[in-house]
């Protein structure tokens, strides 16, 4: 599907972007750009890739689904040749943050895809979607948003441009049709069995949104688009969806007995063994949340994150809300979160060059060092553990999975032993470059650990690679016995993940 | 040293009643009765036992240490033979909490002593300890009370019977004199460095402390005590102890090159090993804290238990009051919680007698049935594990490690699949008891789903042994196919720990 055959003629211009959606049914690119603080769409391009369908049951990613989705990658590379790395963001969603070999698929990604690709969270997914559906058409009171994938359903309900309810549910058309209605295989006890597990998937968060309440409810994605054009087709509306004509399609399909065989106005190939399963997930979101009508919206995930890469460009980074939202909620010590962040920035400064670190880098640190005692609010003792499990699970919308991560990492080991074996391998980062982040977040808490203002002499820090020497004023340290013997116990700590700390005048100011 | 040689006259009367604190230098015992809502102690006994001596640095108890500690508990269980269970609480601190192999010494107590051993927590060391010195000595201001024992040194600031602070501290006089003044070595260096160490210890907590203040300092303990008796003896001070009296000894102490030699008045044979220790981590403190002038209070954690079981007595519960305070904390949906609760102690009652379960059991299920929503304060997604990681890490006062630990791990498993494999063994309970209250945890949250008043028939409940028969009434079960279909996946989920949920109707309600 390739709706405009217009390319960037400028791709060096900021204001050219693109976004790529490296779904669980299809991989979607969508090419923009910026006209007077609107998004113009000047491409869409869709190739059917049908990830989902190579997971299996361990979680684990066919060579097969892998090789389909690596070689629709290199087409789409070729398209992005002329872009710059931050003018394109590449979204995966549910089948890479399930599979187990996901990391497998993105090592090999690199070779023929130069962009990072991130893989977001469900409630992430279900935040896009909802602001892909916001942007695209105004609506002034509440809305809910359904998006049906072929691994996991997205719902979402909000006001304006601001999210209320945001959920990702495993069920997915891809996933659902394999469960239930194999070889295309259909039948009413089948259909039953479809919508009562669905409506099981759907039951925990029926109360919350039901008290939330909506006053439009809106379908996004291919599955809700066939089934309208199917029930359109059929005359059975030419407005909204309804719980009577889906089950009416419901009764059409259960008389066919194979999918193979329909013929339905609006239902291409491609969707043939998806249809039962994805009016499945409908019909049970329609039964439980009591939905009367649905409206459907020509407008995805894709677009919510070319709407949230033009804010970037506009220096609103959601990720301050965020961080911000996260220190108010675990009510945040915010001088001592200042001060950390100040010192651990200062440093950053002075050694980023040699250490090849980006104003990405820089962001994330200054997000740790605001962040690294939001454990307080569980317990003090083992704050460390108590902050990295809240970083590592909390919903921190704006976060790819890998940053959140990365995030969490620093935290839980900004004081004590570092476990290096702990550390997780990522796809976005290097360990060196997280071991880096790691020395500058454990110093700048060291040397806070007074909480006072007016104690830090000028810090002069200079670094190579796995090193890193502080210099701090001699006759100032001879005064700070205890601040010496912690640097000392840190060169220790460092010394055994292969640091070197290289902090003058430390053994003249300890008994030793 | 025993205090008194009178011995309860009606042991079976509920206001006699013992404490036992199995302490890491020496194992105590007070009996007590209640006066007129007053506490009258009529027994003490020390046993030096020298728990944290035997632990090795890889934290294993050593067999000798063991048999020191299972001898004393022969000895206490012969004195306490009278005593019916409730009447007796046994209290065990650092060495037992931290050893590696605390359950085995935990299990062979159990042959010669037959009251339950609970083991506590830091922050609850300190509390008691705190609750002794407020219940002792009324005092109008802001109070520290700074405990060294032989493993930890706990530290409170309170007014009233309110701590305000509590913490506890890897340090104590046996673990500092086996470090740093092995074989009775005593030198400057030794001593500095042992300083030093405490302070770099301290450091987390002197921000927070300071913050909170106080007006009066104690000290209490057999370190301080005898501290207070040398410095008297050598005619130093008459009153308070000061930061000038302490580097006096100190220097004395230099001067005389190793411990056995030491001969100072009141200094008994015994403590003769851990004078330079306790006197090291006593001055840490009065550095870093900035403290002016300690007193000594003969009073101790055995005597902040004592003070609580007196609560209980009079039905005053404080695991009440914490478990208010993390609900007020996360925000819990109290409706939900009220009906989760009260079905769980529906069903409780319905099946007690079969599981002989006890009103203990009827407690802890409660509090789990109010507590496992606590998570959604870091993610709806994955609640259950949410809710277990703050219900495992609070500081939750009034409870012991165990009560805590298994409400933790009611919580975690109260939905989805159950890990017999991550249910922890317990001292104090046994695993079908846990089994059978997470069963009826898992029911009252599965009828309870659609959060309404509203919904549930009267419920009858039958047990036998590993199996549980629930009846609703057919016409009202026939409404509700999804409900049908959640207990259908919950029989499974208990087959596979080898618990039958029987529950007639179900198939006729679900498509199969």
């Amino acid at each position: 599907m390739n709706d405009s055959p217009l390319m960037p003629q400028r791709p060096d211009d900021h204001a050219y972007m693109a976004a790529v959606d490296l779904g669980s049914n299809s991989f979607h690119m969508v090419i923009a750009r910026v006209v007077d603080g609107d998004i113009q769409l000047l491409h869409r391009e869709k190739q059917k890739v049908q990830l989902a369908e190579g997971l299996n049951e361990q979680l684990v990613l066919s060579e097969e689904a892998i090789e389909r989705g690596l070689a629709v990658l290199a087409q789409f590379a070729d398209t992005l040749k002329p872009f710059a790395p931050q003018s394109v963001r590449v979204i995966a969603t549910y089948t890479l943050r399930r599979a187990r070999n996901a990391a497998t698929f993105l090592r090999r990604a690199k070779a023929v895809f130069p962009f990072p690709i991130e893989v977001i969270s469900g409630q992430e997914e279900a935040r896009f979607i909802y602001q892909g559906v916001a942007h695209f058409e105004h609506f002034a009171g509440r809305r809910l948003v359904m998006d049906i994938g072929g691994g996991s359903t997205e719902f979402a309900i909000g006001e304006g441009a601001q999210p209320l309810r945001l959920s990702s549910r495993n069920m997915g058309c891809v996933s659902y049709a394999l469960q239930h209605f194999p070889q295309g295989r259909i039948s009413e006890k089948r259909f039953n069995r479809a919508i009562l597990q669905a409506e099981q998937e759907l039951e925990p968060i029926v109360s919350s949104f039901k008290t939330a309440g909506w006053q439009q409810a809106v379908g996004t994605s291919g599955t809700v688009k066939t089934i309208r054009d199917i029930i359109v087709g059929m005359g059975l509306t030419s407005t909204a969806l309804e719980l009577s004509q889906l089950l009416a399609l419901k009764a059409h399909l259960v008389a066919q007995e194979n999918s193979f065989q329909l013929e339905l106005p609006g239902l291409t190939d491609d969707r043939k063994l998806l249809i039962c399963s994805g009016l499945a997930i409908l019909i049970a979101a329609f039964n439980l949340l009591q939905i009367e009508q649905m409206i459907y919206i020509d407008a995805a995930l894709r677009e919510g994150v070319l709407y949230e890469m033009s804010d970037r460009l506009q220096h609103l980074d959601i990720r301050e809300h965020s961080v911000a939202s996260i220190q108010r909620r675990y009510d945040v010590d915010m001088p001592q979160a200042d001060r950390v962040s100040h010192t651990a920035l200062t440093l950053f400064s002075q050694v980023r060059n040699t250490w090849q670190l980006t104003d990405e880098d820089a962001m994330l640190l200054g997000w740790a060092a605001t962040l690294f005692e939001v454990g307080l609010h569980i317990n003090s003792s083992g704050v460390q553990k108590h902050s990295a499990y809240i970083l590592q699970n909390a919903n921190l919308p704006g976060f790819n999975q890998e940053q959140q991560q990365l995030i969490a990492t620093l935290v839980r080991f900004h004081r004590r032993k570092i476990r290096a074996d702990e550390i997780p391998a990522f796809s976005l980062y290097q360990i060196p470059q997280v071991i880096c982040l790691l020395v500058l977040l454990r110093l700048a808490v060291l040397l806070n650990q007074k909480r006072r203002d007016d104690l830090l002499p000028e810090l002069h820090a200079s670094a190579t690679n796995q090193q890193l020497q502080l210099l701090l004023p001699t006759d100032w340290l001879a005064q700070q016995s205890l601040l010496a013997a912690d640097l000392l116990l840190e060169q220790k700590a460092l010394k055994k993940i292969a640091f070197v700390l290289d902090c003058p005048g430390l053994t003249e100011v300890v008994p030793v």
